[in-house]
């Protein structure tokens, strides 16, 4: 459900006046990661490090007010105005939707492969009406028969990337899965995202479950059932052959056969669900000369989505799934620096 | 979307009261279809043809009033009770939802292999506050990891074989489909429901157009496009792999990147749901040493419905998918014949 208002609030307990004053003295970028229904602005320090967080849910669909009326410049002041009165001159970065064609400036996709540099050399900017230009990055298109997108995971796959040069950005081939309403996985070599694939399991979990007569018999339990998920996850790996369209049915007759209760469905129909994204997923890589199994694999995302999708992939073989924090604003750094929009080799520069 | 009263109404030109009172005294046996929103009656002579037919939307989970407080009766009387009036003593056979356990009765499932004596050993008995008692013919349970259920399906089954006794009541195996809201797949040899599954193939795309991303793009053509389906269809059994959690992505993708118009959109994704599924069901065939290519199989439902099915079929080698009309009240004919409700051959007894 859409809240009803948007509000910004602080989320870091620096972010007080006294302490962002403080702050901002050393203050070297702004990043945004824009959304379609939430706003999080990061400040950070030449090192990289981030000094204060604000959230809001102005995303680009739930603005303050219409685009045509100024929505993203009010968003933005709202997220940003009190760090750019202080710090005007401090660079701004944006990446998500906002980039989109209902965003506040289209960055075109750029075609995979793509690397850093491809997204650096697609951001688009946007002056905004408080003086500050925002550099937007680009999305990830790959062509094909079944075309694939992506806006903001990009980003937070190059900050995955950035954290481990070694194991991740030498020529060996990586798996990143980014669970969540459109889940992404992502095949990434020497620095590059070669290719990757989309599974709508959050949204299509969620219309089954609220409104579908799937849902109807379901009660959430006062914890996840694991058991029920695993078993949801098991035969989808091994009876779910005639598809998901079949499979999901069963949450509904294994109730009425008294084989699983009204608390046991909703995790079952999980499992089910991120079963089939990653028997699909096994199907894809497979062709590639490629498998789950023995995969060192990255998540990022919800850390309790992401331990679902590292409980369900051991019964895939791959026992070796890690979750990457604070990949968002690692990559928007990450892209900041190589557009060179900060210079985190000369730190003095910045801290007068 | 609910209709916000119920109410019954003739859909027979021969249903006005004149017709209605030289019909009764022919009348033989009346037949409800009665499901979870909709009621159907159906009056027929001694040669099992129908007389007069009335539909109502007062379906199991849309009764006038609560079950508590008579609705089974409020919706049964309204539907047949000028029928009963003047031919009190005409047996009464119902199939559907009534049977389920938010029914009129339960009238538990049989177990699959089913043949129509197990139908008819099965049925449950209502008494309803007119006097008429109600014969409920029982759904059926297929029993394993997945299991399946069918009410109402099993009777059309019936229906559609009584048809001709020489190719599907024969030994020889046949493939049933029954199209719709919970698609059934059933597969019948001698007279009997061998094994069956449930695709929620229509549920899902309504869910998937009107609560996801993916409706929000889609205007509804002036007709069908079946250039659209067809690649729909296409793409689920060619390029499925990664399963339908990745494929109806495509939906968007394709429109974003101008492959495919809003006005497309819904039947490419139409031909996506009923590819998968019919893939699905394939792969389920294949290992039961059966294929759909070559089959002489019949299709149950909504016409219009059938067609998109009877087209999608060709794309998977089966080019005899036969229409089957009047299978509901064929269906509802033949067990309450075989329950000895009805005497075909003793018309005379029933026509004074």
């Amino acid at each position: 459900m859409k809240q009803a208002g948007s509000h910004t609030q602080a989320v870091n307990p620096v972010n007080n006046a006294a302490a962002a004053d403080a702050n901002l003295q050393h203050a070297a970028l702004i990043a945004l990661d824009w959304g379609t229904t939430s706003l999080r602005a990061y400040l950070y320090d030449a090192a990289g490090d981030v000094l204060a967080t604000r959230a809001s849910t102005d995303g680009i669909m739930n603005l303050p007010r219409s685009a045509e009326q100024g929505g993203f410049d009010a968003a933005f002041e709202d997220a940003c105005g009190a760090w750019l009165e202080q710090a005007p001159a401090v660079p701004v970065i944006a990446a998500g939707m906002v980039g989109s064609a209902q965003g506040w400036v289209e960055a075109p996709y750029v075609d995979a492969p793509a690397n850093a540099d491809a997204l650096v050399a697609g951001i688009v900017r946007v002056k905004a009406a408080c003086g500050a230009t925002l550099h937007i990055v680009p999305g990830v298109l790959q062509r094909g028969d079944l075309p694939n997108v992506m806006r903001g995971e990009e980003t937070q796959i190059f900050g995955a990337l950035g954290q481990d040069t070694s194991a991740v950005d030498s020529g060996k081939r990586a798996l990143i899965g980014l669970p969540g309403t459109h889940a992404k996985w992502a095949v990434v070599q020497a620095g590059r995202i070669e290719r990757f694939h989309t599974f709508m399991t959050g949204e299509v979990f969620a219309a089954l479950r609220q409104h579908t007569i799937l849902g109807r018999t379901m009660v959430t339990p006062d914890r996840p059932d694991t058991g029920a998920f695993l078993r949801g996850v098991k035969i989808a790996r091994d009876k779910g052959q005639a598809g998901m369209l079949a499979t999901v049915f069963s949450a509904r007759t294994l109730g009425l056969t008294g084989q699983l209760s009204r608390e046991q469905q909703p995790d079952y129909l999980s499992g089910l669900l991120i079963g089939h994204e990653l028997a699909g997923l096994e199907a894809v890589l497979t062709q590639q000369q490629n498998s789950l199994a023995g995969q060192h694999l990255r998540l990022i995302g919800n850390e309790a989505l992401c331990e679902r999708y590292r409980v369900a992939l051991t019964q895939f073989g791959c026992t070796h799934a890690e979750l990457v924090k604070h990949a968002t604003e690692r990559g928007l750094w990450r892209v900041a620096t190589q557009a060179g929009l900060v210079n985190p080799a000369a730190q003095t520069a910045h801290a007068g």
